[in-house]
C-alpha cells in the first residue's frame, strides 16, 4: 500500500537509486495558488537538517512538477511531482548486494517479494520520505487559510557527536503540536483522529513509539490526575488542562493535538556488525560512507508533515 | 469509520443503552466451524475481568447469531450477531443528560453530531468493545489453524485497590505478543504491520500510547544497541535480538511481534470534580454507581482481540 | 465485499432463510428525524408489487432498529436494523440442495466458498435487496431536504399473464430520474457519476445492463445529433437537449440524471430445464412454488433506492 | 478519485497539455519480467488506431520508467512511468479558453473545481487514456501467465468516412471477451464481477452503456430462453449456453466472459455548434483541427487494459 490518507491522498513512488522518486497528491482542493517557495524552504528543512547530523549524499532535491497545475494553481486534478536521483555509485553498494544489514528491511523485503532493489536501501530509504515533505507543505498551506498551525521539534535525542565518534548513531523523540483544529473533527470508533495520526507516524522509517496527550506516563497517573477538566472561558467551552493531547474519543476538542513519536537509532552503522548473507553464511558487515548519525533533525519536518496531512484529510471527510 | 479492516472487515454498531449492539464480519474465510465454546470464554475472559477491578453491571451479553452461518460453519458471507442491551436503568444516566463528563466524548460528540446519545456514554461507551471480542475470537481462530497464537497480559498498572477507595481509578500498559507469523507478511510504506496495528489500538478507548518492539526505551540506545543481527539458527535465517519486535520495514520478519499499549485511566470517578454543561454553566459532578476502577483486565482481551484481526487481514491481503 | 458507498455506506448481511436480514448504515447525516412511515411504504412498495406478478412468500417484513438513533433521530453512529426470516418450509428447497439451478448463483457460490446455503438461494437471494429498499428511504430522506427526487418506471416488460400460464417468467427496463442535483458533483476520472451508478445498479439480481442518456442508441447518432447545446436560460447556462442523461466528463451537469437497468427474467421457472447436480450427474428440475414472474416491479424501488444512496454518497464526498 | 482497483491499483495523472501524464501501479505482482515490446505494442494498437479515423496528433508516447523495476523486473514496489506532452500549440484553444464545448466537460469541470485547464480539454482529454493502456498491458502479461486472454473487437460503429465529410462524428460498440478465467472469481453482493466491469468502462470518455452477456437484448426474451443450462462436459461442470456472460451472482462460472460497451460520438466537431461562454453569451464553435472521427479504433485496446486490469485485481482480492 503506498497510498495514505482517505480524501486527500499521497501515493508515493521510487526507489533510493531509481530513476526517480516522488508522488502524486489527489484530492487537493482546487484553487490554491501554491507556494513553490515554502515547498523548496520545507525541502530545505530536511537538507540543512543533515549538516550536522546528517549524511552527505548531495541530494539536489529539484522537483519537477508534471501535472495539477495551471500557472501555478492547483486544478483539482492529481499533482505529480518527481524529483531525479543522480548522486549515484553503484560500487558503493555492491558490497551490500546479498548481504542482509541487521535491523534494515532488506531480509523482510525479500521475504515478501522475492527480491529486492539492493541499490541504497530501495523503496526502504529514507529518501522516499522527501514526497512526504512535499505533500506535506502543500498541506499545510491548505491548513493556512484555516489559521492552523503545525510545529515540531525534538524534545529527547541521544549525543551525536560521541556516537559519530564510535561509529555508532542514536534515536529520540519528536514532539509535535497542531494548533487551531476547531472541535468535532475526527472519527469516533476506528479511525479515530489519535489512530489515523499514529498510523501515518508509523510510515516513517525507524518509528517505535507513539503517544498522544500524557501518552505513557498517563500510567502512573490517577483519573483524578489525568481527567482535564471542563470550564467555561469567556462563553467558550474548553478545558482546564490538556493531558488528552486534543482528543476525547476519538474526535477533537479544540485544544492543541499535542503528540510524540519516538525514533530508533538509526541501523547503519559504521561500526562492525555480525549478520548474514543470502547464503546464509555469518559475514562482518561495516556500514561506510555518507549516512546519518541520527533521523531526529531530518524527522521534524516529515512528523509535521504526515500531521498536516492528517489534519487536512479528516477536515475534508467531516 | 465504523469499519475497521480491508478484507478481514469488522463493522460495528450500537449504543450502549440502545437496543442492541453487534456487528458484521465481512470476508472471514469460508468452511470455518466456529467454536462457540471459545467465543464465550473469550467474552467470559472479558466478564471476568471485571469481578475485581471492573464495574458491577449485569451483562448476560448473550450472542445472537443472525447470519453467516449454516450449522454453525462460515458461509464467506458477512457473520452478522448482536447483543441485546437489557439491564437498564434510563435514570441513573439522567443527571448526565446536559452535564459534559470530564475526559470522555460527551463534549466532542456533541460538537461533531450536534446531537448525542447521553444513555451510559452512547457509541462511546466501553461496552461497545464487545464486538471486537467476538470478532477477535473468529479471527483467533483462523490464526490457530495456521499455528499463529496471541497472547497479551498487563505488564503495568497502578493500585487499583486504593484507587477504589478513594473513588478514583487507575491506567496500565498491557502488553501483547504474536507468535507463529511467518516473514514476509505487512505493507512496506504506508500500512506497514506496526502501523495497523497502532491504527487499531487506538480504537480502543482510553489508549494513549503504542509502541512496538523496544519501543520508547529505544531512544536510550545507541545504533549497535538496538540493531538485531542477523544469525543462522539450523538453516534458517533469524535474528538473535528482538530489539525490532518482529517487524523490519514495516514486514514481518518471522520472530514474535511485541507491542505495549498505554491505557488512561478510565475518566469516570466517583470523586466530585468541576464540569460545565451544555449551558456553559460551571457544575460538579461525581460519577457513582458501577464502574471500573480500571480498564486494564478488560483490555488485555481487546488487545488480543484487535492484534488477531490485523493479522487475519494482513495474511488475507498478501 | 458487502459494503458499497465511501461515506454514506450500507453493509447488508443475512441470507433468505437464515436468522435475519439486515444492514448497517454508516456515514447517515446526524440530526434526521426519521420517517418511519415513509420507509413501510418503500418497503410496501417492494410488496405491493410482488401481487400480480411476484411470489406469494408471506413477508412482515418488520423493521427491528438496533442502533444509531435516539427517539428516531440519527445520531451519525451506525444505524443497524434487521428483518427476522419467519416464513420458512425447509423442505421445499430441500430437493434443491444438491442441485445447480440454471442461471442462479448455486454453482458459482460453490465454486467460490466451497460451501452454500442452498435454502431459498441463501445469500443470493432477492429477498436480501430489502437491506437496500431501507437504506434508501434514508437516503431519500436526505435527498428531500435539498430538494432532490428520485422516480423509476418500468418502461419496458415482457407479457407476464402469457409466461405466467407457460411457468415461464420475463425481464424488462427500468428507467430512472433523478431531479434537481446541482451541477459539479462527481468525479472525473474514475468513478465518474456513471460509473458509480453502474456499479450499484449491477448489485441488483438479475441486471445484464446499465446505460446514461441516450445509451446504446446513442450509436446509432452522429456528434452532431448527440451533442447537448448549451444555453443561456433566464441567467442559468443549461443544454437544451439532455442526450447525455445529466453528466458530463463523469460530473453532474445540473440537467435530470436519466438512466436505464435492464434486467433478465428471472432464473427460477416452473418449466422443467435440464441441469447437473453436484455429483455432475444430469437432471431434471422444475421450480415450483412462489416465485416472481418479473423481477420489474419489485426493482422499481430497488433502483431507486441505490440511486439514491449514490446520489447522497457523491453529494458527501464533494 | 483518480485511482482504479482495490489491490492491482492505477492512480493517473496529467493533463492533455501540462508537463506530462503517466501514472503509478501499485500492487503489481513482484519478479515479473516486462515485456517493453509488448507494451509498445499496445501503445502502438492506440496509435495505428488513429491514422484512418482518428486525430493527428504527433504523440510519440515514449514512455520513461520512473520507479519500481530492476533491470526490467517488478520489484512489488509502484511502478511509476509517465509520457511527456510534447506537441503543444498553445494558440490552438486559446479560441476555447471561455467557451463550453457542448457535451465535454468544459462547463461541468468549472462547475465543479471553480477553474479548469482549458489547453486540449485538460483532465478529461482522451489522452490521458495513454496511462490505462500501460496498466492494462501489464495486466495482460500477469494474465497471461495464467493462460487468461483478453479479445475486443468493434462490433458496430457509424460510417465514419460519409462523418468525416460532413465535419461529424459517430460513435460504436465494442465488444470484449475475457477467456480462460476460472470459476469462483468476484464478489456476490456489491462489486460483483459484472458491476467492477461496468464501473472500470465507465471510466472511459464518451461511454454511454454497459452491457454483460446478453444484455439489453434478454429483455426480449423469456426465463426459458434465457437461461443457461447447466452440463457435464467431460467430466467438468459447465452450461450449454452463455446467455450470462460467464457470471452468476456475481461470481465467474467459468465460461467466458463477454461484455459490450457502447461510445458515443465525439463531441468535438468541425460542424459549426451553438454554445454559450463563460459569461453566459450565445457564440457559435466549430472545432477544427485534429480530432478524432471516431473513439472506437482506440477504444479496443483501452476496454481490453481495463478489462485486464478489473480480472487481475479481482484474482488478486480472492
Amino acid at each position: 500500500m503506498n497510498t495514505l490518507g482517505h480524501i486527500f491522498r499521497l501515493t508515493t513512488f521510487g526507489e533510493s537509486h531509481g530513476t526517480a522518486i516522488g508522488g502524486v497528491i489527489d484530492g487537493c482542493p482546487s484553487q490554491l495558488k501554491l507556494d513553490f517557495d515554502f515547498i523548496d524552504s520545507e525541502l530545505l528543512r530536511r537538507k540543512t537538517a543533515q549538516s550536522s547530523t546528517a549524511s552527505q549524499r548531495k541530494e539536489t532535491d529539484q522537483i519537477e512538477w508534471l501535472s495539477g497545475l495551471l500557472d501555478g494553481v492547483t486544478l483539482g486534478t492529481p499533482i505529480a511531482f518527481m524529483v531525479r536521483n543522480e548522486d549515484y555509485k553503484l560500487e558503493d553498494y555492491e558490497p551490500l548486494r546479498d548481504i542482509y544489514r541487521p535491523s534494515h528491511a532488506d531480509f523482510t523485503y525479500e521475504q515478501k517479494y522475492g527480491i529486492r532493489d539492493w541499490r541504497g536501501g530501495g523503496r526502504a530509504s529514507a529518501r522516499t520520505t522527501l514526497s512526504i515533505v512535499v505533500a506535506g507543505a502543500i498541506a499545510k498551506q491548505v491548513l493556512k487559510e484555516k489559521g492552523i498551525q503545525i510545529i515540531a521539534k525534538v524534545t529527547e535525542m541521544g549525543d551525536a557527536e560521541q556516537a559519530r565518534k564510535e561509529g555508532d548513531t542514536v534515536g529520540g523523540i519528536v514532539e509535535c503540536c497542531i494548533k487551531g483544529v476547531p472541535a468535532g473533527l475526527g472519527e469516533p470508533m476506528f479511525g479515530k483522529f489519535s489512530a489515523e495520526l499514529a498510523h501515518a507516524m508509523f510510515s516513517l522509517p525507524a518509528v517505535k513509539g507513539f503517544e498522544v496527550g500524557d501518552g505513557f506516563a498517563v500510567v502512573k497517573m490517577k483519573g483524578s490526575e489525568a481527567n482535564d477538566t471542563f470550564i467555561n472561558m469567556d462563553g467558550k467551552i474548553t478545558t482546564a488542562t490538556n493531558h488528552s493531547g486534543g482528543i476525547q474519543g476519538g474526535i477533537t476538542n479544540g485544544n492543541d493535538i499535542v503528540f510524540r513519536v519516538a525514533f530508533k537509532p538509526i541501523p547503519s552503522i559504521a561500526k562492525p556488525q555480525q549478520t548474514v548473507n543470502r547464503a546464509g553464511e555469518t559475514c562482518q558487515i561495516a556500514i561506510e560512507g555518507r549516512h546519518d548519525v541520527c533521523a531526529l533533525p531530518r524527522a521534524v519536518v516529515l512528523v509535521e508533515a504526515l500531521a498536516a496531512m492528517v489534519t487536512v484529510d479528516t477536515m475534508l471527510l467531516c
